[in-house]
């Protein structure tokens, strides 16, 4: 009666595999981006599944001391790559840490993403050599942590309440914890790894305040790794996930640091204590981006990684007889049901990929535009505009790829049955580590919120006949006629232009109804 | 600037906590049921919250051998309650430790609900005697597990292969694992803790196949904890949550049992060889309503447990200023998208524990029903009736419940921000756990589709004009006038009888819909 074979499984894949009916090569070069791109990606897969340092298959039953120490080892590893190879070959394979080992990914971004990100894009020339000469690309001497999020605000940036007092005597910065709510808190690796940290702190000079600055402030002795004075720090200890990131929170008591200490690229004080503030505000967050680009990126990375499992597992498994005259039982993925609900996420995914693609594409063209502004440039209203659309579309991205993967990774979890429960087979930890995505670099509520208000302000200026620049909102032109349209027959959706004004009108709509939903809170 | 104080929690939830607009004691009762119930509550709670042996902080720092280690502590302390208090006071203990400790709640599950139900629903008295002497209530020279699931076969459980071969001559039962796939799989206490299990196997007498029945098998000396001879157990490892439980797998080797270890309540097998099969055989399959009905009741408990946490989070964080010249931020609470993340949470947590009221007392009564039984019985078919009620509402509750309650877990997770992500806030490790319950005792796919099916086939013979008898399809009698029925009136809603009314027709459109829509993919 049994029709079980120990061999079963691997024939079932074998023959899933065999003739697709596409060239699959060909689709992963375009998931990729470029083939050259995939081949890189693939180099540095094998090399990190052949390297020792990046065994994982132990790491289910480590603790969380455990796991820290080998996101340290790691960390040692890539140091090597990080100077040997070019910045854009790194972030490749930083994009391919973060499905191996998340909270080593997650330090490494504290650091190169938002520590040096901070640098970058707030200290002068100046100020970024003599920071990069103390060591912050090899990780020696320097390992960095980013002091925004305290206890009592996080969403709330411009109501930090650390202070940076400037004593014009000394010529230096004072950094204090006024109370325990403006303790810094969450902040990763400054528990036990860093070095420095990118404070947040109020500028406050002769008694006035000039609002939250970037401030270098050292946390511990390099070499012996002892806290400095006027510094306290505590560990926070157990997380959800990513307990290879050593989360922790910093008190500052009047804690000395020189003037050049703080970033001055945009606000300036001089030795006389002179306030320079830059003539555009909005352009110093331009650092922020990255952050949520790589996420959404992210996102689409392991939305694929769950439904690699969840796919080959329904392929693989059998369960019932749908025919009593069958040799096996029905493989779940030949279930519509199961069908349902495994394929409608994975062309989600996809779309998310080519989707980072494109934010990629965005984010590098503004960051260019952004560096290569002058002085009374005439490129600065085309830019501004560039930056709010990046900001947006970035926020909403950010947020719905965030919340769309980690319904993706539980749906697939679910699909494996009691399987996906066990460890083992990788969803548990990659639920609980992905989860933190929806909240940190800008909570997922707030950054829906801030992309509905832009896209309801780009449909009030369709209305009142203001052309789009944004290309992200280009279908609100002729916003009349957008709304209007029809679909004229069945095979316009064969084409992608066809798909392309249908999408205009469905999203048109989609902001129609927001736009007057708001209008209509507001009244009530 | 600073509006700080150390205090300023502390005053606004006593603010809040103060003047409620509703005797929040009447509230509690009707929550629980009655006052003598709510009121035993607090007793258990007061007793568990002073026993060093259930403290709990340090819980999120352990290792899965630690964890497992304090299960049994914490068994131990609670079989000094099963054997002094009644069968319904450690019912509603067990509700609550469930709250506290969902690891240690599913190994006292398996042990009573699941070993010993399998016990009582399918052992002869003379059997039942047998075991109960062995020391099965007092967890003293016997404690179970529950061995239906296989590693090729959860959900469809007529397909597992383990057998069980009747010896005429010896008068014993050899189980057998003949393959790998029939490898017992998931066992909750198998790995380490059990002496006993309820296997299901095939029965095999004289070359023929009987289906599926329930034998006790032992597993380990109860002294020693040796495993018996033809025993082999491996433990399941790690898994996403309920760590305080061994899950292990078990392959037989020709193990023999006396012919007296198969549980013959139903199906019988005599000295002889003969099989004498029960006349009705859905009759003995209500034993695993149990586990679904106390997982309606979980599912209820712990959204609560979530959104006691978010809800009084949001009363007490604040995060920005709504109006420039307030005292202080606003309370998260206070904003309406916040509000509209959790309070309809909170209404469908409150909902679920009447739910879960009014399908316990269902389920006692169709327990009852059956128990009474008597062979030509004229309640028969009233009582088969309700079985298959009971069965459809319990399954469709159970899965609705679960899945909504684990989302109600992250969705307060995330509405409390950063402090959410910290395990000692308690949100990841209540998911971790939580959400195995829409995997287990019948996948929530697999049950969905039941109670489709129920109503799918109710709403057709309604449409026939049978009169639907079980009180939860009622609605579907005089289908004509119900789906046609319209709201006469806002006020009709303030009334129950409107209010249910107006649920009869929406649950009736639903199941129309999704009847014809079945239709349509049967004729496709
Ligand atoms: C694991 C982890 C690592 C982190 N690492 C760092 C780090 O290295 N450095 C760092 O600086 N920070 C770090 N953070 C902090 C993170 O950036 C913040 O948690 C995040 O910005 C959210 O802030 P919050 O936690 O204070 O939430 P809050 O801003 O208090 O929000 C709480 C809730 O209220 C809602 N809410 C808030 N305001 C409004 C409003 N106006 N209207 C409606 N709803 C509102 C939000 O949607 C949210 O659900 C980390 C956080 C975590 C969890
Ligand atoms: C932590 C844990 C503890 C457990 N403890 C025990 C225990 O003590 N004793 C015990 O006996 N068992 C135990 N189990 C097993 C549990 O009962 C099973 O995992 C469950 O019944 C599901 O079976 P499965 O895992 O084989 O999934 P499968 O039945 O293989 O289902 C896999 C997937 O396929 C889908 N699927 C299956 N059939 C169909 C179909 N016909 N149509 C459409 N979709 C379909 C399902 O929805 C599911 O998503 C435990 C499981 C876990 C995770």
């Amino acid at each position: 009666m049994s029709t079980w074979t120990d061999n079963l499984t691997m024939e079932t894949m074998a023959k899933e595999r065999a003739n697709p009916p596409f060239d699959v090569r060909k689709m992963s070069i375009e998931h990729h981006g470029s083939e050259s791109d995939l081949v890189k990606k693939e180099k540095f897969m094998l090399e990190a599944s052949r390297d020792p340092v990046f065994y994982s298959a132990d790491i289910y039953d480590l603790t969380k001391d455990q796991i820290r120490e080998r996101t340290m080892q790691r960390i040692q590893r890539l140091a090597h790559y990080v100077t040997s190879e070019s910045v854009d070959d790194f972030q490749k394979r930083m994009e391919l840490m973060s499905l191996l080992d998340p909270g080593l990914w997650t330090r490494l971004g504290v650091h190169y993403g938002l520590f040096l990100g901070a640098i970058r894009s707030g200290a002068t020339p100046n100020q970024f050599s003599y920071w990069m000469e103390k060591g912050v690309i090899a990780c020696q001497g320097m390992f960095g942590c980013f002091g925004m999020t305290e206890l009592a605000h996080g969403s709330n940036v411009a109501g930090l309440e650390t202070t940076a007092h400037f004593d014009a005597q000394t010529d230096e910065f004072v950094i204090h914890t006024p109370n325990l709510g403006a303790t810094k808190w969450w902040i990763g690796g400054a528990a036990q790894t860093a070095t420095h940290c990118s404070v947040f702190a109020q500028l406050i000079v002769k008694g006035k305040r000039y609002g939250t600055k970037t401030f270098i402030v050292p946390l511990r002795d390099p070499k012996s790794f002892q806290l400095l004075p006027g510094i306290n720090i505590g560990d926070i200890g157990k997380k959800m996930g990513r307990d290879g990131i050593d989360n922790g929170y910093i008190q500052f008591t009047n804690v000395r640091i020189p003037r050049a200490y703080m970033l001055m690229k945009h606000t300036q004080v001089t030795r006389d204590g002179e306030v320079r503030e830059p003539p555009l505000q909005q352009l110093t967050y331009g650092a922020l981006l990255q952050g949520r680009t790589a996420m959404v990126a992210d996102a689409a990375n392991t939305a694929k990684k769950a439904l690699t499992i969840s796919v080959r597992y329904a392929a693989a498994r059998r369960q019932f007889k749908s025919d009593a005259k069958a040799q096996y039982e029905t493989q779940i993925l030949d279930y519509p049901i199961h069908q349902r609900r495994l394929m409608p996420l994975v062309a989600q995914a996809v779309a998310f990929g080519y989707t980072a693609l494109e934010l990629q594409r965005l984010f590098e063209e503004t960051s260019q535009a952004l560096e290569a502004l002058e002085p009374g440039d005439p490129n600065l209203e085309a830019t501004i505009e560039k930056l709010k659309e990046t900001h947006s579309t970035s926020a909403g991205l950010k947020a719905f790829c965030t919340w769309a993967t980690l319904e993706t990774i539980d749906r697939s979890r679910q699909a494996c049955g009691g399987h996906g429960y066990s460890s083992y087979n990788g969803f548990a930890n990659m639920h609980a580590d992905f989860a933190v995505h929806c909240t940190w670099e800008g909570d997922n509520t707030i950054l829906a919120l801030q992309a509905g208000r832009f896209l309801i302000s780009a449909y009030q200026d369709a209305l009142d006949g203001k052309e789009q620049v944004s290309a992200g909102t280009k279908y609100l032109n002729n916003i009349e006629q957008v709304l209007a349209a029809k679909c004229e027959s069945d095979e316009a959706l064969d084409t992608l232009d066809g798909i392309d004004r249908g999408w205009a009108t469905v999203a048109a709509h989609a902001v129609k109804k927001a736009s007057e939903d708001y209008q209509a809170c507001l009244k009530a």
